[in-house]
């Protein structure tokens, strides 16, 4: 049995921890306490609430769910041990957790939020270790909450976090222009709802790069220009930049 | 009994042809022809491909589904009857159609590819009529293929067509520059996949202005000078305006 502590319990310590709890059996994983500052129960959890940083119970792995910049400090803050500590962010280098012997990272790209209860079995865990006896554990670990597991190095991991940058933020600022479009001209958002799945669907079925249609990649200025007077001034900027960028990658003019 | 001709039979006309002939029955609706320039028989077509734009079979319906300069053209070639004409753009206006007494428009907001077959039945359609009478053909039909319908006017028909750029270009746009990241990386770009649906679930669910997350909104300039860094040259352009939108968007200091 692998016991597990997981430090922080904001969107994803406190998913993770519900996760290890309700790991699919015969239970390999066992949540043996959390922590975090507020020193605030988990609704859903049975697991003992930890009250001193410096003085943790014995475990096998310690899941530092905090800030990216409070990640060195607060592994400095765990007394040295035998037992594994791995942060999950991603886009602090494994190094940060050096002071302990046995380190790793255990990197969930996905977008948590407290409302939302993830489906883990779904998102794959970008696994980096400090020996081959660290991976071991961190791939059973993963393995028993998710499908899918990765081995990804610090240098790439970082290139993961930027790439989900536009997945996500980038991705979703794009649907929440097209909603303000759509409610200023008195229009339900809800009716892109069927291109918004196609173009997910199709992008996953074909690659992004053989979907791209419109405007930009027809290099059709007429209706480029158009758009852009339909636009208020300050969304010009955005809307030009997007359209250059997809010129470019589709070898058009520009 | 409706009688549709559809005139273009590319990717927009195609499945039209198709979702007309394959309508649920009690049929109330029936394909009597399609014309398309290069005389090209659809493969998994029964109706008749028709050879003379200026001289066609009576019917009640004429579906334009050809490039948007071609609308107004192509209507003046067709003779002048109590047939309803209905072009199929996002952006050009139904007074294109004027030639022709009953008119309207019938428009699917969704990216269509040949290789890909779409459910009719979740696109809204999106309607405007030259009267009643025609609106209440148009309405038949449209509630024949799909569970959705609109009555969208020409102003918001072209806000709509913008919106959609944004769902759906550019959104596939921030897909392809997620995935040119994670391959020049050398990793599997599915690695996303469970952040993209999420993405895409949560902005449904939440609404994209509540959903966004990231260095931008957190006004987190250490990380979006990090993402600067990695990032070609020619790309920064683009990461640059979009991060600005959403701290304008989200009311953040720029």
């Amino acid at each position: 049995m692998i016991r597990i502590i997981v430090i922080g319990t904001g969107n994803i310590g406190g998913h993770l921890c519900n996760a290890i709890e309700n790991a699919a059996l015969p239970k390999k994983i066992l949540l043996t306490g959390y922590y975090n500052r507020a020193q605030k129960k988990l609704p859903h959890s049975n697991a003992a609430l930890l009250t001193d940083l410096n003085n943790l119970p014995e475990s096998d792995l310690i899941l530092l769910a905090v800030p990216d910049d409070a990640i060195e400090k607060v592994s400095q803050q765990i007394k040295k041990s035998k037992a594994i500590i791995a942060h999950t962010s991603g886009s602090v280098a494994m190094s940060a957790l050096q002071y302990h012997q046995n380190h790793g990272v255990f990197y969930l790209p996905q977008s948590f939020s407290s409302s939302r209860k993830p489906r883990f079995e779904d998102i794959p865990i970008c696994l980096e270790s400090s020996s081959k006896e660290v991976n071991m554990v961190l791939e059973i670990v993963a393995g028993t909450l998710s499908r899918k597991r990765e081995q990804i190095n610090s240098s790439q991991r970082k290139k993961l976090h930027l790439a989900a940058v536009y997945m996500n933020n980038f991705v979703n600022h794009c649907y929440a222009k097209a909603g303000e479009i759509m409610e200023e001209a008195s229009m339900d958002t809800h009716l892109l709802d069927a291109l918004m799945r196609e173009t997910l669907e199709k992008a996953i079925v074909l690659s992004p790069k053989k979907s791209q249609t419109g405007p930009a990649i027809r290099n059709d200025s007429k209706t480029i220009e158009k758009h852009l007077q339909l636009l208020e001034k300050e969304d010009r900027e955005m809307y030009r930049s997007i359209t250059k960028s997809i010129q470019k990658t589709h070898g058009k003019k520009l």
